[in-house]
């Protein structure tokens, strides 16, 4: 039988964090690498109430097809809860925002377009953007996210540059309000769209970060939004929000994509919504996670003493980026420390164009303070041994050389 | 701004079923036209426990991400449901069938590709393919479907044959055994990949169609399935199963889609299907939509005597195709239809190549029997009046010929 790949498929790879996950499955694993919220912020109670009360009102309606672009209702509170007037026919409801990713890619990626993406920038995006073909273009950053002078700089012939910039996966860095300026002025100036990602904007530990990007420049920006980290990840919703000008076409690309999200999961949220739910619950989310960051900077700093570890202090969101010793190698370091019964993702695959090999990816939320002290002193030991390793391999090479 | 928009989505255009849906939308319309379940089949209680018993029983893991390739039971379930032997790890669960035509249309299709399809066919295939910008060609068909001979003479360097040979949508007709043999060996000696969509299989009224085509030929075949008419569309779920050769791209596309399904949705359907819920549940569907097929074969039979309609009898599923006399429109009839509160989908936006504009798609499931006579008998008399309409047209221009 003649199965002819398309040649956009035949680019496709087995994702890298996907690979590791399998891995990471294994019960005597403590895994630092998935970027799965903790299950105990999962409102159980408050689902099972909502799935009842939606069936009991209208099942017939939940249960049947409905509309592209979402449940009203659901548009609607997706419109009030955020900070800048959106009018709700701007508000699509997606199957997760990585769904968004894919409707965008779709309509504004040619083979061979430009994007322009952060240093290092989300895995999920690359993946999803990967079928349409484009050439993303690393844009140099720092902890504050993309340098406003490099983004002008390659701005050119650019379909969108793709931010994330609260509590960034994988860095967990935030783009402060100077710097927001900054991008969006540059973006405005060079007619370049933002695709603005915000998955995580709600899980702030002190203070909530400045105002998005969108809320500066609505009709230059597409706002990605989810469910997933103040509700639940399993009912794949999230949203977006788009100018007139193109929301048309991302309408028509969800339509062709799968009709619609699930109808009973967007009235389920919508009722769970109702009467302020995610004020109260929020915060809870909030309070956990900072207790486990402040568990793992705790530990870093106890563990990793004289090793020569950077790392930074997330503000929010779910991740600490890590960086090794000169020298060291992230992904080698990797099988070590899954002997030792750790996981984590190193940061090559996060990157568009050169990588920092010495990077890796630590998530807080997902394992308990125990066994984030546990998987750190563990990760040390890894760290540890992989010196000594390194060491032995010098004096040997060095060995080698001087005996020839 | 400089929204540019991709090539692929300038071609994308609104769905024409989509808008005359908006029109029918009012109440005072009854809707022949849209492809909905009926209401009335949705086990709504029985969905109440299955929502209950997932999150009493493990809510956090049916809140949390999940594997791209699906909830291992109901992959197992789906696969001992299909009438063939089926590995599980074939098995791909989608948000809803639609999705699997977007997937298999990433990875298989490329611009300029060729694909066959019936004429006429699903126009949410030729929505789901649209964005990878194939050329769609259409194999002359008739009552049974594609006519073998056709589609070996259009088979060289087609990426496959798109075929629907359950109760098509949106003509109702069926593939014979003997003519699923002939698809089956002209597909198989040209090296051409078929991709068997059948989402109404289960809705047969007097005896269960033949087998499927993959069933004859796995290796050869994709196979699209859907929950949406045995359960309910509002959950968005569907299924493919593909041979191991393409199987891993399918998954690959699927993650970037929209990392999975919705878990929470899976492991209730899940749960509603234990202890053969199906068997006994798709009979009652069966018999309610049989009885509502009968209401619009009588009521056509007696309200269009004298019309010259043509119309055919489906042997199950959810559509009937309908012929108007010779120099009518059927797009031009809606107008009129819509007048005398009665909808349906012209059958034009059907066809990939040449089309018959007086054929018409009408459904018999949505609408109650008495709705059903009232529809009928309102779509006669539009008929009617298009006809005195059309005459009248007609003298007139042989006067005005004559007078000059």
């Amino acid at each position: 039988m003649n199965w002819k790949i398309a040649a956009r498929a035949e680019k496709m790879n087995p994702s890298a964090i996907r690979e590791i996950l399998k891995v990471t499955e294994r019960p005597d694993i403590i895994s630092l690498a998935g970027g799965l919220p903790s299950p105990r912020t999962f409102p159980i109670s408050a689902f099972a109430a909502a799935c009842a009360e939606v069936l009991q009102k209208d099942g017939q309606g939940a249960l049947q097809y409905a509309a592209s672009e979402g449940y009203a209702p659901l548009r609607e509170a997706v419109a009030a809860m955020l900070p800048w007037p959106v009018d709700p026919a701007q508000v699509l409801i997606t199957t997760g925002s990585q769904q968004g990713l894919d409707l965008i890619a779709k309509v504004l990626l040619d083979p061979g377009s430009k994007v322009l993406v952060e240093t290092p920038t989300y895995l999920g995006a690359l993946q999803a953007f990967s079928p349409m073909e484009p050439e993303p273009v690393s844009v140099a950053s720092d902890d504050q996210g993309v340098v406003p002078e490099d983004l002008a700089a390659k701005a050119k012939d650019a379909r969108f540059v793709y931010l994330l910039p609260n509590f960034q996966n994988p860095t967990g860095r935030t783009m402060t309000e100077e710097r927001r300026a900054a991008v969006s002025a540059a973006a405005a100036k060079a007619g370049l769209p933002i695709v603005e990602d915000n998955p995580y904007g709600e899980l702030w530990f002190d203070e909530a970060p400045p105002l998005p990007l969108t809320a500066r420049n609505p009709d230059g920006c597409i706002y990605l939004g989810s469910f997933s980290k103040v509700l639940a990840p399993g009912l794949r919703l999230g949203f977006l929000v788009a100018p007139k000008a193109i929301f048309p076409k991302l309408l028509q690309a969800k339509q062709a994509a799968d009709l619609h999200s699930p109808s009973f999961n967007q009235r389920m949220v919508s009722e769970v919504m109702k009467d302020g739910f995610l004020d109260r619950h929020v915060p809870t989310i909030r309070a956990l996670y900072k207790r486990q960051r402040d568990a793992m900077l705790a530990a870093l700093t106890r563990e990793m003493k004289g090793l020569k570890v950077e790392f930074n202090t997330p503000a929010g969101g779910m991740f600490l980026w890590l960086r090794l010793p000169e020298g060291m190698d992230a992904t080698a370091l990797l099988a070590k420390a899954v002997e030792r019964g750790v996981a984590f993702v190193p940061g090559m695959p996060f990157y568009a164009g050169e990588g920092d090999p010495r990077t890796l990816r630590l998530s807080f939320v997902t394992a308990s303070v125990d066994e984030i002290d546990t998987a750190i002193a563990a990760l040390a030991e890894a760290v540890r041994e992989q010196i000594a390793h390194n060491a032995a391999a010098e004096v040997g090479r060095q060995l080698a050389a001087s005996t020839h």
